[in-house]
């Protein structure tokens, strides 16, 4: 049986980008795979680890003669890459991404796309804290959602294919429309990953010695953030630039909820506290039950991934 | 050898309460366990597990003969149970308690201890988001801080009969100031709780039909934050309103932060954001250093204890 795809490019070969290689590999769906990434750096360690045949600075020539072009840069550079490549697609090529922003994504790249060849962005509910080509393993999208958000008049076929290769990671995959997976990003995402970032840079104005305790006692709640605050700073730059007004609408909910708790703690209102207290739990028994609370990866036992 | 205590009292058998008696059980370093419980429900429960000796609704029967008392209901119960139990307290017993508040324990506390009782107040790093009796267990101390707060002029030796309670759990003990204790605890627990409450709350606000994606698509960073928001919701009112000034002070520095950075993705500086973000790897890096991230409790691969 021949391969899903014949020949796929991996343009930006970090944690995802490194993951999806090493799951092509591992279940035999791709018969070449071309990495592309910008430093020598990089692209000796993506032939060092052996998760692609070559690896080229310049995303045409990685992107020329395949039949999957995967996007996995921070999304700030796509528009970049999608004019690099532009002239080097092969007709009928499949573009897929899996940027964590998904309208700006077409609006970025749509453009610089020849007529023929089919567009899937796509968003993979999956990564960890760390990042780059060593951080990836073949497992990080089992039982993982994979979103993709085919632009209306989508072929078909081509977003099949995609839905088989995301399947074949062990992924559950949902199509849903770009606009509305930004605003539901929004809050299961970004908004939380801002809060982190902004938690934990608090602590970090704090005076030097009580730093110290902040790390010695982590365990009180802390330290879940420290973990999301940890992930790579310039995709999560490109998060906020791209998905701008979803984000800042939810932060706008957000303030207003802790404003009302932080006048209930001011003026003593037990009864206040209380009952948004228990209202959560709620939320938390529809994970539980979702079973979204359970992967676990054995090689880091402080991780969930 | 003869335990480290003839009869401990544990007043409030919850999580915490519950996990101390099977501690203490597991290391033999009580001659008899009496709990006290509220309710009828509560007080079977307790016996049903074997957590307890006997089991009390009075605090005054459940303390008489103790040579130590463990106040472990949420610290918004610590006064009526002082004076209910400040009659019946044996001369020269030791009081302590693991709230995860210290000023106003002491404040509420301290003035109905008679003359000879000893008061350390002492608070365990440790916790999951599940409450009761039945969420308890012997190993949940290990390898955790404990943080004891004992007021100046208290008794050496009874300080030191609690720090080898604590020790004997597996946990590493520091003594502190009960003022300073609250402020550290503010920005590593207490803020942390809050903001988590607060999101949690916020997606609950969110329509029917997208509720039921948030909890699909938790993985992107919202599922930590469920787990923190998860918490028993009467503990948690009464720390915010026992640690009232330390929490609104860094709120409000969290907030002044939040805003800068919303300003950031308003105006689209992609610098300030990612020099931002950058900041916070480090804090993780220390944490990690300090393993106040490994540990792991194999029964709920989900829960980092």
């Amino acid at each position: 049986m021949s391969a899903l795809f014949q020949r796929v490019a991996v343009i930006g070969v970090g944690l995802i980008g490194s993951s999806m290689a090493r799951a092509m590999r591992k279940h035999g769906l791709a018969g070449e795979i071309v990495g592309c990434a910008r430093s020598a750096e990089t692209r000796a360690k993506v032939l060092e680890l052996g998760l692609a045949d070559r690896c080229e600075a310049d995303p045409a020539a990685a992107v020329a003669g395949a039949d999957l072009v995967v996007l996995a840069t921070p999304v700030g550079a796509y528009e970049a890459v999608a004019r690099a490549m532009e002239k080097a697609l092969a007709p009928d090529a499949i573009v897929t991404d899996v940027g964590s922003v998904k309208q700006a994504v077409i609006r970025d790249v749509g453009p610089y796309l020849p007529e023929g060849v089919h567009f899937v962005p796509g968003h993979p509910i999956a990564g960890t804290e760390h990042s780059g080509p060593e951080a990836g393993f073949a497992e990080l999208f089992e039982q993982r959602w994979c979103i993709l958000t085919p632009p209306a008049g989508t072929d078909a076929a081509a977003t099949e294919k995609v839905v088989r290769l995301w399947r074949a990671f062990g992924s559950r995959v949902e199509i849903m429309d770009a606009g509305h997976h930004d605003k539901v990003l929004a809050i299961t995402s970004h908004l939380p990953h801002l809060i982190a970032y902004t938690i934990v840079g608090t602590a970090t104005g704090l005076e030097q010695s009580e730093q110290s305790e902040v790390v010695r006692y982590s365990a009180g709640g802390f330290r879940d953030f420290t973990r999301i605050a940890a992930s790579d700073p310039v995709m999560w730059r490109d998060v906020f630039l791209n998905n701008r007004e979803a984000v800042l609408e939810m932060l706008q909910r957000f303030t207003e909820d802790l404003t009302a708790l932080q006048r209930a703690i001011r003026w003593g209102e037990g009864e206040t506290l209380e009952q948004h207290f228990r209202k959560t739990r709620e939320i938390r028994r529809g994970i539980v039950e979702a079973k979204q609370a359970g992967s676990f990866d054995p090689r880091e036992p402080d991780k969930k991934v």
